[in-house]
Parts: C-alpha cells; structure tokens; sequence
C-alpha cells in the first residue's frame, strides 16, 4: 500500500496537544485524521515525528499514512487542508517507500522557544511568546547552555509522566540570542524527551536573571534529578519547528539533515 | 492639567478598530479609555496618533491625555494594563509638555504589511498575514512601489470614506523583501489617508502577480483615480508599526524621527 509523508502546520493555542488523550478533546492527531480519512475515503492512522504538548505550536510537524486511494499530492495537500480547521493546514505531500517512517526515520528535530522580555506583558503575538518581566542575560543563558551539547542522559530534564525507557539524547546544538525585546532559543537533538525543552528553558531563566551561575547547568546534568532543576517553562512560547531526515528521501530542504559544526 | 504620551500595543483581531463607530461594538480607543480612567480616578480621553481599522495590530500606537491625577509612569502603565483585557497593553508613559500631541506633533508614521506567498493559507501566524497563493515577484513589487516615494497627491489610494481634506502625503520610504514564503512591505509617510497602505498593497500585488506592468504604479498614482487602483488589501496583515516624533520630546528611541536618505 502506497506510504505518503505529510508536512502539516498548526496553531497549537486551541489545542489539547497532538495526541488523542481522551474522546471530546480536541487534537492535532485527530483533527488531521478526520480529514484525511475523508479524502481518501476509508479510515486513515498517522504517525508523527514529534508529538506536541497542549499549547504548543509547529511550523512543520511531519505524518507518514497508508492509503491505497489513488489521490495526487495536490489532494492531499489541498484538499486535505479544504477540510481542515483555520488552525491547521497540510504544507506538502511526497509519496515515500514504506521503509520511511515519520517518527523513526527522522535524524533529529528542532524547536524555538521565545520569551517577551519586558515589563509589560505581551498583547501582540502573545499566544506565540512566553514573558519573563525580570531581565534576562541572554549571554549567561546561552553559554549555559553549552554544556548541554553533545550526547548526555538528560535525566534532569524530563517529567515524571515521560515514557521514553531511557533519557540518552544527542543534542546537537543550543543557542540563546536577544532580538530587541525578545530572547529566542534554538536547540537541536536527535529526539526530546518529554517536556525536555521547556524544562531547559525553565532552568536557564534562573541562570539569564542571574539567581544562578552558569555552571548550574552543568551540575544539574550531572546530576541527573528532575526535582533540583527549573520549572517548566510555558507551553504557548514554544514552536516545533520541525524534523530532519535523510536526504535519500527526498523530503522539503528544511526537512534535510544538515549536521552542526561542533561548538 | 499634566499631559502624558503612552506608547500602546494591540492585537486587532478581535476589535472592530480603534475608533469608537457606535455603542457597543469593541474597539481600542473605549477599552484603553476605560482603563485609564478607572486609574485616574475621573473619566479620561485620549487622541491618539494614528487611527486603525478593524483587524489591523499595532506594535506601538502612541496617545496622549491630561490628568490632574497624582500616579507615576507605572501606575499609568502596569496599573492600566492591568485593567485591560489580554489583547492590549501599555508599553510605557512619559509627562509631556501640554503642547504635544500624539496626532499633530508625529513627523512619521510607519506601518508593515505581511503577505504569505505560498499555495496553502496559514494557519499558525494566520490573525497577522494576509494569503497570495500565485507566486509574487517581490523585487517587481519593490521597483513598482520607488514611483510612490516623495510628496505626490495619493487621490487614488484613498478610501472613498477618507475625511482628509486633501491627499497630498510624503511618502518617506517603501520597500518590498522577501524572507522565505513571506513578502513584507515597510512603509513609510508623514501621514496616511484612510485605506492608504491596503489600497498601495492592492495595487502592488498584481504587479508582483505579473499581471500589471512594474509603470502602472506610477500611472495610478498620475491619474488620481481610485477606481483604476487594485481592490484593498485584507486588514489583518497590517501593523501600525508606529509614530515618530521630534527628538525634543524625549520619547522612546523607537519613537524617534530619523530621516530616511532619498532612495
């Protein structure tokens, strides 16, 4: 049966996250799946590469499906996205072999978190921003965040409810940078655990306002206890911007593997 | 009476613009009015510097009002902002002498108009982008719209609702990029016409569509006509980015008139 991966985007502030948790509950999953399934017809089950918590945005999730409804990528694109809510539409369709999976085959996935830092609380584009009215050192956080590069168990920042059966991840680059108001965090691993990004931010805030030294990091790594790390940061600053994969499959360039340079 | 300059942020999405129109139906304008006055203690009115309509943002519209009120720069920000609703807020407050005026002392006003060019419409961003699914030539619009710079009479970029009483306007700059699926129009004059901006970007998609040549800018603009001109672009990909004042004001950097050099 024919195998399809999908590039889909969504605006996850309506959202109870990608995963169907419970019937009557709106997610991406199930959303996505009520429209496909009435293009090809019959009833169709996705996979994605990265599951996302409520609140949580992408700019490009991607599902691999079977179908064996003889559709273009156009149909599947468009006419998937006709039958869509406003918050969710499908970017690209490619047909793959049916050794690709969405999940599996994806050599690593990147996410953006952003924080409004100022005294007044966002208005503007605040469903996409978390806001911190302490000021941040944006230098401190990222060269705290170095010593997280590499492949380390991130015991430390994983939740209580993860399910992963062990917290060994390649993290391949972490970066922190100040646009004007707005500090913004690039990071890059082979795979996340879960809430793995937000509890990183939630302990470089401690760090960027200076009620902990750079090397607090390091120790929390080290230490490999959830209980003395940061809170977890909001959901609603954090963007899945998407997975990479090989280029033998010849998915979108943002969709391509390009390993860093070591930092 | 003090006078006092604020600088406002707003998501239009959900206003049906800054002015009051008729009782009942939300707008920017009531909202903030209601806020400061219940700060003020006495009812307060304020003019602000540049009208928006339904559906259009703005990162920083700057108003001013008088009050004999004794409260500091916070009570007038984070105080109000704490009695608005989620979808505005005050970026900040100066005392201004009583000859200012957020409207008649702006030399400039700046605006910029998002356009996602891609065959999907958007759906995370989607309240602050307006939709072109046909390839536009950004660099064709950006040539198209140098005819539109300097002082000229905009009669035909004018809404037929503009209360103006004439449609002479220095335009200082505009110019049109493009950053991956998205085309971004910067814009900006010592004032605008009602509809000005949309009208402009109206006109300028068919060029950039290929379906007008890169001169009919500059016959519109020539012949005055409004009903020869592209229809108005949507509201919600506009941001009244803000004014610009004198630098004897003193307020914010951002608020600041720098000359552009001629293009």
């Amino acid at each position: 049966m024919p195998r399809y991966a999908l590039g889909v985007e969504y605006d996850g502030s309506a959202f109870h996250g990608w995963q169907r948790v419970e019937a009557g509950v709106r997610n991406v999953q199930e959303t996505l799946e009520t429209a496909l399934s009435s293009v090809a017809d019959h009833q169709v089950r996705v996979v994605c590469a990265g599951r996302t918590d409520a609140g949580v945005h992408a700019r490009c999730q991607v599902v691999h499906f079977d179908s064996d409804a003889v559709r273009d990528a156009r149909a599947w694109t468009l006419g998937t996205t006709s039958r869509l809510p406003a918050d969710v539409g499908v970017l690209w369709c490619r047909e793959v072999p049916d050794t690709f999976s969405a999940r599996f085959s994806a050599l690593s996935r990147r996410y953006r978190y952003r924080i409004l830092n100022r005294q007044v609380r966002p208005a503007f584009e605040r469903q996409y921003l978390t806001w911190e009215l302490r000021p941040l050192d944006h230098s401190r956080m990222h060269a705290a965040a170095q010593f997280l590069v590499g492949e380390h168990d991130f015991e430390a920042f994983r939740s209580a409810q993860c399910q992963a059966t062990h917290a060994r991840r390649h993290l391949h680059s972490i970066s922190v940078e100040r646009h004007g108001d707005e500090v913004v965090m690039d990071i890059q691993a082979n795979a996340f655990l879960h809430h793995m990004v937000r509890n990183i931010v939630g302990s470089l805030l401690p760090v960027g306002r200076g009620e902990r030294p750079v090397e607090w990091i390091a120790e929390l790594l080290a230490g490999r206890d959830r209980t003395l790390a940061g809170p977890t940061a909001p959901a609603q600053g954090l963007l899945f911007v998407g997975p990479q994969y090989p280029g033998e499959w010849t998915l979108p360039t943002e969709n391509t593997f390009t390993p860093r340079e070591p930092e």
